[in-house]
């Protein structure tokens, strides 16, 4: 386990993730905007940034007054991290600490610091689990009533279409090439696939798989997520995958700040994660029922790895359980349907 | 060097490659577009397809009206691609050979073929260079007077500015991170840069660095490519690197049929190759001379792969040749130009 944590460490050495997060506009100016916006949380405050790499959360939050801002960085790139500090002029302020959250300690007289910056989040939220450091800090180091930024996030998923590994392979040029699809579908099936894809192609609206307020969870909680309820289509298309994405939410008095990665949003170096399914893909109609199991499990021994199980079900199928009201288009459940539908509004006549 | 080229058959088994050219749709409708506009030659004629990969050039040559077409693939692919041979239902004139082409030979009643097919291009035309494989399979099957799909290459060059590891650095989201940017470069300048630029970012007028005639140079002709001449600049900017980028050409009796990948035509997955210039970026104005001596040289040991120098000159030095006439600013080129001008003016005169 030690081994796996170094080279998680020294891949963010490289500075092409780096790049590829500098780049991604909405991740930087969401995080911009949510601190510009709470600048009464920030003001003459003491701040720690976990997993600083180049250090800009620790630059927005020094831009927006902060006293004093640690920046904790494990892998090597804490010494760049020194370097930007300096070239915006807030080498007084941000303290750029080389270590791991976990060995990091507060000077002695710095008891607690008043807000929690930091940018965990890896594919599907979950992936490489930074967020488990996140959660030791804010046991560790936060006030009681201090601040997390972001304070809470959200995983979704919704069935979808994946034209990048079905129907763009139907006709290339003129050529067929659905068995280079097959080939291409049976390769992926090992791990899930990050891409971006059309709102237009998911097939429901969006259902909430875990809600995490950071305030609050506690690492056990990021254990395993189940889903498995049915979900209604809400157009006509084939069911080729299970597409999974996040949104982190802001301290907000006002309006929410969301930093969102579903697909409609401005694009995002997180793209969605997906889960095909490589074979006998059903086309549904709208306002059919979709059943499927989703079990996102963290590895028993690579405490930042994670699994991810799909089974589909048959919606038609005694054993799956409909909510109740449910707005799939089974008979049974338009009747229930209607059935509670009337209860209610008989309710409403005695009222 | 066996290990080498095994490796190289090796990396083309993983589809993720495959997936990556099939998608790219310049390529494939710039080879469609080229075999169907020259049915006559394709017309009951036999052809070889040199790397055939998923066999898409076979398949084109087969509608257009091939007799036979000799699919000559080196990795595990074949299998792929005698599968989707068969799904567009030419198994009865495509024929997949699993075999080098250093190896592959044609049957007994089968003396030479009518035409040879290939996608041979790597990054900036040479990378990997698989020409070597066409021409040998030029040499030793082609008809006298046979064709070659495409017949032509063109490598140019030009000046350019890269602001993906300059400009954009300046200001992310209000953070300066020049600093990460130098480190960046730093990383970059062991190997080029495969990147999509705009083409407003190049510096000068495309220069020819080569051009090759397919169905006449030889392997020997591949060894090394110089560039050392006076490139003028047509706008003013900072030099951060070259860019280079290729065309392909294809046989034609009307229009050329051209696959380019030049920066303003529809983006292609060969991007452009840029070498990036670390440091000490001179702005030039228009009109100034630019001088480097850029080579394209095979490694020595191993034949699959090329070095690119790169060695920045000063325009102004008097060991700098300038080409007669110059159209840069520097004053001797001006006074030489307007004087050959008026002597040829008057040559006219006299005439």
């Amino acid at each position: 386990m030690e081994v796996d944590s170094d080279e998680y460490f020294k891949s963010y050495e490289d500075l092409d993730i780096h790049e590829l997060m500098l780049k991604d506009k909405a991740r930087n100016e969401a995080y911009k905007n949510a601190i510009f916006a709470n600048k009464h949380l920030f003001q003459d405050k003491i701040v720690l940034d976990v997993g600083a790499g180049t250090g800009i959360l620790s630059i927005f939050a020094a831009q927006a007054g902060a006293k004093k801002v640690y920046a904790v960085e494990a892998s090597k790139l804490f010494e760049l991290a020194r370097e930007i500090v300096k070239e915006n002029g807030f080498e007084d302020v941000i303290e750029v600490l080389h270590c791991k959250i976990e060995d990091f300690t507060l000077p002695d007289d710095v008891e607690k610091v008043d807000v929690i910056v930091s940018e965990f989040m890896g594919f599907y939220l979950l992936h490489e689990s930074m967020l488990d450091s996140v959660i030791l800090a804010r046991e560790r180091f936060l006030k009681p009533n201090g601040s997390m930024f972001p304070d809470r996030a959200i995983i979704y998923i919704s069935p979808c279409r994946i034209p990048s590994l079905f129907e763009d392979w139907e006709n290339v040029s003129g050529v067929k090439m659905t068995k280079f699809a097959e080939q291409l579908r049976k390769q992926r099936t090992t791990k899930p696939e990050i891409a971006s894809i059309q709102s237009s192609d998911l097939l429901s609206d969006e259902t909430i798989i875990a809600f995490l307020d950071l305030n609050d969870i506690s690492t056990s909680d990021l254990d395993r997520f189940d889903f498995n309820e049915v979900i209604v289509a809400n157009k006509e298309g084939r069911v080729e995958g299970i597409c999974i994405w996040f949104d982190v939410l802001f301290p907000s008095d006002n309006d929410e700040i969301v930093l969102s990665t579903h697909p409609q949003c401005e694009s995002t170096h997180w793209k969605q994660t997906i889960v095909p399914i490589p074979e006998n893909n059903e086309t549904v109609e709208a306002f059919s029922p979709i059943a499927f199991k989703l079990t996102i499990q963290r590895h028993p021994e690579h405490f930042r790895r994670y699994n991810i199980l799909l089974e589909i079900l048959d919606p038609y199928s005694d054993e799956v359980i409909h909510p109740l009201p449910c707005d799939c288009n089974l008979t049974k459940c338009i009747l229930t349907k209607a059935h509670l539908q009337s209860l209610s509004e008989n309710d409403f006549v005695n009222a």
